[in-house]
């Protein structure tokens, strides 16, 4: 993965006062072969090449590290090294392995499309957790998105399932990628908190059977409403896709059907609206256990 | 608001196979006033000077006219013209008042930033509601958004309140726009059919005074969790900005402030998410009176 050329810099570190963080390898070109690589993670393709993906900001990378994500790459500006706590943060990037450079603010403006580009960009390795893994002992509730498009939607589920104390989001199907940069920055950070895996319906199905989990999906087809439903201990709400919801075969594999109830002629939710309409009446049903507070 | 060029070409109807519509105005390039006209609606500021907003697409076309909404231009493009409903479409757009143009896909795609843009694309006059006369009698629900900054955050809100029966959503302090592109879109036509108010914080306060309406506040600080609140006849469900929240004042004016169970380290949900939680709870709580079926 280390494209950049041999001849690459390093500069001393000339603010001495700002503690004892080393030298980071200084770049000074937008066509820098490692600039190249973080602006190409943008790309579904190359992200699928590298098994790396993008995290935007110094609280990502927190995230990430906290919770042992493996970090490849790490790009700060000149003005963010300043800051004691960015040093410290690009210490223990390095320490744990990442490549931390540093360049221009017009560098960094390359590697985010936003306005206001975040401080710290960094690349992450992928990690997803094969759906056997996923812990299924005791009282146990999951999230399975069945050919979910939307980055933002996934995204935001993801977060939800996080806040909610959900144990794994499945994502059945062909679904979007949930390391594309729409993705990762709509979980705000829950993205590095909250198992996922990424199987197909029949996984899931084998799953389900041999783990005794109820699969409660959400459906127009349903036959009561989402709060008569039964939510035993082990339990996975199941959502369909954006446009077409879930496949009258995957209804039927379902344990139960229900209908989140609505009302004049608004024919349907936002797909993260309605899940989290879902995980909150779940966990309602087992008496929001492990709460905080 | 009429400022195309007065030599414009009409053209006959050259399909008198597809019923007895048209000729509509045809526009040859891009550099039409009235194009211009329409571009410029992506902008906050000619939305503000024209009092006009895009809506894209058919459906969304057809959701205004139901709701009465009044439209000054509808564009086409001349191969959306072939299918007989877009025709019948714009007929009774012109009736209603609308200038009907038509013209090629390329100055379709330059009215829309989308890779596959919607055939037509139209713009309607903004309304509003007085928060005075939103309808009080009775058993009411409302959401309100205390200085919203996301426009998809907005349009998803509006959207659920619309699936969920509420009366009216309030716009409190300085928000989005509720008529920008991307907030249209993500109402997905629910703008239409929803009430919504756009008003200061005293004076929200004074009409929820007036009509004895109880404001129940979605807060980090919230003494109980959100389904131990009581949700009487005319409740309004307060929603704090997304990064801040709410300020103290407001809080301190509200009739409950209730916690969302949240269990770990994440310390939100999205705002549309969350939105949602409340908005269905307070529902519930009122037996999902009035909802289909």
């Amino acid at each position: 993965m280390d494209n950049s050329p041999p001849e690459r810099s390093r500069i001393r570190n000339d603010s001495p006062g700002h503690g004892s963080g080393g030298p980071f390898e200084h770049i000074s070109s937008t066509a820098n072969e490692t600039v190249k690589l973080l602006r190409s993670l943008e790309r579904k393709k190359d992200r699928q090449e590298t098994g790396l993906f993008l995290a935007e900001g110094a609280r990502h990378a927190e995230e990430a590290l906290a919770n042992g994500w493996s970090p490849a790459y790490a790009f700060a500006s000149q003005a963010a090294l300043e800051r004691p706590q960015t040093r410290d943060l690009l210490e223990r990037m390095r320490k744990a392995g990442a490549r931390v450079l540093t360049g221009t603010e017009k560098i960094l403006a390359t590697l985010s499309r936003k306005d206001n580009p975040q401080a710290v960009i960094s690349a992450f390795r992928q990690k997803v957790t094969d759906i056997g893994a996923l812990p299924v002992d005791g009282a146990r509730r999951f999230v399975a998105l069945y050919e979910v498009r939307d980055p933002g939607n996934l995204g935001t589920v993801i977060r939800t399932a996080d806040a909610a104390g959900c144990d794994g989001v499945i994502l059945v199907g062909t679904t979007c990628d949930p390391f594309s940069v729409e993705t990762v920055r709509a979980t705000m950070g829950s993205l590095f908190a909250m198992p996922l895996s990424v199987t197909s319906f029949e996984a899931f199905r084998a799953w389900r059977d041999k783990n005794n989990v109820r699969v409660i999906a959400a459906s127009m087809r349903g036959q009561h409403a989402h709060d008569r439903a039964s939510y035993p201990e082990r339990t996975c709400i199941l959502m369909g896709n954006e446009q077409a919801g879930l496949p009258v075969e995957v209804e039927a594999a379902c344990d139960e059907l229900v209908r989140i109830p609505m009302m004049g002629k608004a024919d349907s939710l936002n797909l993260a609206s309605a899940a989290s309409v879902m995980i909150y009446e779940a966990w309602r049903a087992q008496g929001y256990r492990g709460a905080n507070r």
